[in-house]
């Protein structure tokens, strides 16, 4: 569900109750608003149970949100999205979501932390880092943390926070689907071509790992 | 698992047999191969059925393997993967897996893509494009064309086809776990700091959406 086909009338009721997932709201109706709203703790839960972080994830994490907050509501580069990177205790990379300003959906808080952390250390590697972010990564954030091979994840507020504002839920829900229900059609040809080159880069001695 | 820790000998099998997972080749052993690269076509499946393209894609398609070659094979940016967006007939951009190159773990074909078609058209949402890629949609770049609005993705080549190469099939696997099972650690601090950012953001009326 994109957030772009939005009513006026609809965010108004939205930004008077804290926490209401947009589409339990259209399922349920005006109604349901407020009793939704009072059980707003119950749904301010991430997807999965995760354990409690430290002393010291407090310290990284509350620049995660210092960061959150200059990207959504002080410079509006993007999401209320910040993320910082850390190794070793040296912050590697510090972040927020530039998705307008840079004009580029990847641009998450997450990703942009990635991007510049690697590009800090001359490697697609994070082995040994821990990324804060300020919020549950979305699929598109965990799977870019999987490939750079990050050791740890500590986030703050979860999809449910924000599930009236973004799609990171609906995402999430959209892949547990097999293709011919996507949200995005999708369609193959030519996989004997395709695989035709696959076997000439496994015939690369120093073929690309990573 | 990592492909870094690929061992020279286990190179040289995988690359006598067509298509081997590298995960069924560790559990079944040396002698299993034989029979895996005689059942090669039953392996070289997508990981959902997707119906067949047609002429139209397979001309773009053809484009995008180019990219692919061009990446993995000649020129080395990276992974053989390679990715075409297209609107309305114009091709909006065409790219290479560009990791290694970049040293960015999110500079997969479709991402690239995706990237610079928005900034070609100077917005982040590419609704109405097909993105033409040679090999099926990792997690990350998927949920980037979520986010993208794309309505379209056609691919060639599926993760069954180089599974022995790279983590595709893995990070979806990862994805369908709970967090405490994840392949990264997971923790949650300061998530009511993050929520008051939340509040802060809902109350502005003309707030990012994407």
């Amino acid at each position: 569900m994109s957030s772009s086909n939005d009513e006026t009338s609809l965010d108004k009721l939205f930004s008077s109750a804290r926490v209401v997932h947009r589409r339990h709201f259209l399922a349920v109706g005006a109604g349901g608003i407020v009793a939704a709203a009072g059980s707003a703790e119950a749904l301010a839960k991430p997807a999965y149970p995760v354990p409690a972080g430290n002393e010291e994830d407090r310290k990284y994490m509350a620049q995660a949100i210092d960061l959150m907050r200059k990207a959504g509501v002080t410079e509006r580069t993007g999401g209320a999205f910040g993320a910082i990177i850390v190794r070793n205790g040296e912050v590697l990379s510090a972040t927020g979501n530039s998705v307008l300003r840079d004009n580029d959906p990847s641009a998450h808080a997450e990703v942009n932390a990635i991007r510049a952390a690697c590009k800090k250390i001359g490697a697609p590697n994070l082995k040994g880092a821990t990324m804060y972010t300020s919020c549950e990564c979305c699929p598109m954030c965990y799977s870019t943390a999987y490939w750079a091979r990050l050791d740890r994840i500590v986030f703050a507020a979860a999809w449910s926070d924000y599930a009236d504002l973004f799609d990171d839920s609906n995402i999430n829900a959209d892949m547990k689907q097999p293709y011919a229900k996507r949200k995005i059609k999708m369609a193959q040809v030519m996989q004997p071509e395709a695989e035709k080159v696959w076997q000439e880069f496994r015939k690369l001695p120093d073929r690309a790992k990573y």
